[in-house]
């Protein structure tokens, strides 16, 4: 169960309202309005409790779990444990994602503004915003409605947070425009100086940094990751983007809708990613590529050239993932002979 | 010297007292009660200073060397310098360690709690602590005895802080439970969400996070690491371990005892490290894994698979470290060939 | 344009003080007195506007620009549009950085320090300092004339920092002393704890760290990047190094001069790197090595030995640039003949 200090639990629910909350179909009729209480793993969960099964690694958590339901896919239905209900999605782990939000809405904080938020007057902030404590609002910035900001975050002149976005603790926003019901967790920077200077035989001089940061809705943004602004174009992030901790985001890169980027990646600067592009953690990406819609890029992996849409690649440089195996192998392989 | 600005010193003390602190035996009998005054490296130390050998690259500097004291390994005391006294042991650099800490026993921060500091009625705060100016500490929060909080630090509702623990300027904290005696560096963030979501066709759903970070005693986090908080499970780092700066921990990540995760590693979701696992610079680990007590990864390692306990590797995809040099070596030579 | 609410221009300015200001000269007499209102990309410019060509990737961009004014080298100035006025140099991008510099001057903060700023009494703030709300400066810290510093900063005990510098908001710098002219971004650590301890069978004991880092004038370093001090002897940063996001300097690390260090980038304890070395990101060099004056290092190398002056590598292990390309080449080429 959920530590109560840190996660306040809502419902009861009966079966049917998460079946209705979530897509997923109650599997036998009458139980629908049995009334559940949390959400809990297969192995841990008990008859108050709504458990999934996603990934077939857990089957044999599925087959002995004491959970009172269970989502799963339709065509285990009929392995599932004689005890639980059974909620059937064709999408098991997105059908959960809805009934643990039921249980777990996260309305942490009650609205309300923190004395020593300092707030500048020109400044705008809608109705039942959280601002929390040393936060500072810098001249013109335009904060929407239902926004919360964790304490000492530092918000700077002109920028835009659309509604029902979070800003973390601690974090730094400057020429940005962010959209609505965006996560931006705690020491995320963005809108700092792209890193632009021009080589002289005695040292490298500023160009200056004259773009902005424009985030779409729905985006994630992990802890202490960097997002520069543009040279001269914008640093655009698409709607929807999931971007884990310790990222970079270099000047005028471009994410499409729904790009996913794993931890501790680095995109270099002018660099194109389309919709739904996935980038596993360590990886980097050269500057001024284009990098096709739905192509997914293995972990580590260094890319120094366009890639095609839907195209699987890993390794540093980055080769197709067949390729990347069979080098592996061919390389061990010529050292056992020897 | 140490800057006296920066660094206040302890001290003198007596030959004698600093062989009972740290283990070592003063090598001849009668020099025990000489004082000494500073710490110094080989190089530099004069008649009033201890300093130590221990990595043999500075053998010369050793033989050369006018410190007052060396602490040293008993095989290497009749090439000692005759004006050096002697403190022998088979550790050379932890009794160096002890002997630092004498002198340098840091005890920066006297206790108070600044009067912009911000902190909930219902949280508790233990004595002699040290709490900055511009900290937040959030309702139900409870903080140990001689715990220091620096500046600008952000601790959030409910979390825990044993006695004796330092967190850094600017770091911030939630959903978590800290052990005595640790470390938290300046910009850590710990209890963050953890990276999951559910993918679908027209995007990605959150997947609440329900799951704690507990963190043991006497663990050190370095500058800007981020730990996520669990799913369901807690993300848990043993006794003793050592993180370095800018480390990502996923979210169910467990570290057994004394573990060293050096500089920019990530370790991804589910992972186990079992006790006195050593991560080197920039290396990654992949989610679901267990990698065994004692094994040693390098640095900018892939680990993809298990690993059994002591095991020694290197490369992306990780391979045993003589197994990965052969490679290098055979690639080199194939090309030398062209 | 750039968006007036983030960046304010200043100007116009005639081509005459534009050539002079960045070193170009008017190709074509009569036509200095013309005035200039801002700067834009090739693609965007307009008939008030200065533009510049220096990648030739943009060549075509150029033949059809309908920008004022054109900085070019002048072996294209014979294809340019005949629209444009041209200013010739040898060095496009760095001309047009001291353009761009003229309408943009950086003049954003008004002096003046924050009434929630808390200063220590025996701390010195020169003239024309602005600091910024929650900005915390300890004891004996010394700021000279002209800095700048973001909320929420944290600046500990006898920190010195150089006229003209900038600190980022939420940055933390501690044990360190800092030039003129620099550029420290938010989210900076700077002077935390190098990572020196002595593992024993029982765990690990904290080696006191006794140095500091000494950052020279004219460095830049980028958001959330880490820089500890040294264990005894300093960290040392040359003047005109540049830093990008989320890199890792390890204790005792001496860059030289103008070097430039991109983002992800981790240099191990006691590395010693020459003027104008180039490390690429997300590279990793090893501790206690010397990496020669003008060396280049390629994206992802891991650097394990010590490199001369002006070498070029690449790779992990890093090897000369040429032989990298060959090895990829003949490993691909093993597994198509499979």
């Amino acid at each position: 169960m959920p530590d109560p200090r840190f996660f306040r639990r809502a419902g009861p629910f009966s079966l049917k309202e998460l079946a209705e909350r979530s897509g997923a179909t109650v599997a036998v009729d009458g139980s629908g309005d049995r009334q559940f209480y949390d959400v809990a793993p297969l192995s841990q969960a008990g008859e108050g409790d709504v458990s999934f099964l996603d990934n077939r690694k857990y089957l044999e958590e599925f087959l002995t779990s004491r959970a009172g339901a269970i989502v799963v896919n339709p065509d285990l239905a009929s392995r599932a444990p004689t005890s639980a209900c059974l909620l059937l999605s064709d999408q098991p782990y997105m059908a959960y994602a809805h009934i643990a939000k039921c249980f777990y809405p996260n309305t942490d904080s009650s609205p309300g503004i923190a004395e020593t938020a300092l707030i500048d007057k020109s400044a705008k902030v809608g109705e039942n915003c959280m601002i929390g404590a040393g936060v500072v609002i810098g001249p013109k910035a335009q904060i929407g409605t239902k926004v919360s900001i964790g304490p000492n975050v530092t918000i700077d002149t002109a920028v835009e947070i659309g509604s029902g976005t979070t800003i973390g603790a601690n974090a730094s926003l400057s020429h940005c425009i962010i959209g609505e019901n965006c996560q931006i967790h705690p020491g995320v920077r963005i809108g700092t100086r792209g890193f632009g200077f021009a080589t002289t035989a005695t040292g490298h001089i500023d160009v200056p940094q004259l773009g902005r940061v424009i985030i779409g809705n729905h985006v994630e943004i992990g802890a202490n990751s960097t997002v520069d602004r543009g040279a001269g174009p914008d640093t655009v992030i698409g709607d929807g983007c999931r971007i884990d901790n310790l990222v970079q985001i270099g000047h005028n890169v471009h994410l499409g809708r729904h790009c996913v980027i794993v931890s501790q990646v680095g995109i270099a600067g002018s660099t194109v990613l389309e919709d739904f592009v996935v980038v596993a953690a360590q990886a980097g990406i050269a500057g001024h590529l284009t990098i096709g819609a739905g192509t997914m890029i293995g972990a580590q992996s260094g890319v120094m050239a366009d890639l095609e849409p839907k195209t699987k690649v890993i390794g540093s440089p980055a080769v197709p993932v067949k390729q990347f195996f069979r080098q592996v192998a061919a390389l061990a392989k010529m050292v056992r002979k020897e």
